[in-house]
């Protein structure tokens, strides 16, 4: 992030900082992350803040989530020397700026070296399946619609395969960049579906971070699984092999949403580590 | 429904009729009601009925929501002479040609005399209200956004004063052209928050039928009086005087849904008045 080391280091004497919890419904937006060709949620979030703040602004985020996933707890860092604001006043103005389909949830003052993608220690991601025969009209925008029964059992047999620390350099995308694949996965759920709606089953993932794609790679196989193509040992082959030995498509981003970030209470950087 | 009865009467021999479970986002529509200048969702699917099944249909439903509401079960009725088709193949030809905000959720074969309307047991509608300072992003369009704190246990006190035989007359819109007023609300009940829900509360009500607007206007005033400007026992007073006596403002159409509609198991007029 040395954009905002360098932007911070040039700040006005005075400058505050504020994390921003942000709610957003992707369908429109070609993800998170600053596009140049693309309308993206930080270019929303930065132009109302702009507005409001009356001076340029960056706002790194915690998780560049991909085109038409979305957020109930994004996490974005916002700095400003206006002295005439504070944070009710930077949640309320930018949500008087924002298109309706992006929030800011809550604003807080935070450290001015506060980096939300670094200082993560927790990120939780929810995948929603959709499991009947005709789609949902209601919710089509935030549940992947599989039309054909699934073997529920199977797939709850192959989601602890996930969990702990494996490599999962076979569950990412040719464009991810990260140097370490090797993850501790500290959570790998499906819950029984929610009351009243019977043919809703959510995946909830927890790790300190993802590679690129890979909760969408995960759940694609995880289907795959459920459709009786592969068993369920198929998860621990192609962690251990580290190669896609078992043929699935990509979940589509439609029912993935970054539920939560979670961040060391003081805010520190040892405490990250723990 | 003279103009379904003479259809009836002029169909061709071998006409069958289907019972329709129709789910929709009512969001882009001008209600469920066929008009000339609008768009409407009875409208959206007669015009996909007709591709499929090559010849003019009217599909009569159950409940006429006004524009912005939704449905996870509205019931409709198509009438066709093509032998070519099965209930499956309606559900699934409709869905073809259905834009993915509308959904044929079910088809039965029914009685060609079943009318959706009139037929009706029991109607459960859903209204959602989102209490929390800052809107939902994700689910804005079916969710009535209350920013200020309620006073829930008010609004607890005062919905069983809906419960029962009542005259609504207070409780409709001046359009409505109901003659009877007096209804048993059989259910008026609001839940605790789902889970991982804090700020959602669901209202559901189940009556045979409802009054122009009657749950918008319900609703509304239940919220006044969660916001303090009204005593629970107002509810009361609306009922026994039959007169709008406490300001408030109508609930908006996009919390509302129609779950479900419910009709005698052997589907004959006799049962319906139990």
């Amino acid at each position: 992030m040395t954009p905002d080391r360098s932007q911070r280091k040039s700040e006005a004497p005075g400058a505050r900082a504020f994390k921003l919890t942000v709610e957003y419904d992707g369908t429109r937006y070609a993800g998170w992350q600053r596009q140049s060709n693309a309308l993206t949620v930080q270019q929303a979030l930065e132009e109302a803040l702009q507005q409001l703040l009356r001076h340029p602004v960056r706002c790194p985020g915690a998780g560049r989530t991909d085109a038409g996933v979305h957020a109930l707890g994004q996490v974005a860092r916002v700095v400003t020397a206006l002295r005439t604001i504070d944070a009710q006043g930077i949640r309320r103005g930018a949500n008087a700026f924002l298109p309706d389909d992006v929030r800011v949830v809550s604003a807080q003052p935070c450290a001015l070296g506060f980096d939300p993608r670094r200082d993560a220690r927790l990120r939780w991601y929810r995948y929603s399946v959709f499991n009947r025969s005709t789609a949902s009209a209601l919710d089509r925008h935030r549940l992947w619609h599989v039309p054909q029964p699934l073997d529920w059992p199977a797939v709850e047999r192959a989601l602890p395969f996930f969990q702990g620390r494996h490599d999962f350099r076979a569950f990412r995308v040719a464009a991810c960049s990260a140097k370490r694949t090797v993850l501790n996965l500290v959570k790998a759920e499906c819950a029984a579906p929610p009351e009243g709606a019977p043919h809703v089953r959510h995946f909830d993932f927890e790790c300190r971070s993802f590679l690129h794609s890979q909760i969408r790679l995960m759940v694609g196989l995880l289907v795959e699984i459920g459709l009786g193509r592969h068993p369920p040992e198929a998860v621990r082959d192609m962690l251990e092999s580290g190669r896609q030995t078992a043929q699935f498509r990509m979940a589509p981003p439609n029912g993935l949403v970054l539920m939560r970030v979670d961040y060391p209470s003081a805010g520190s950087r040892a405490e990250k580590e723990r």
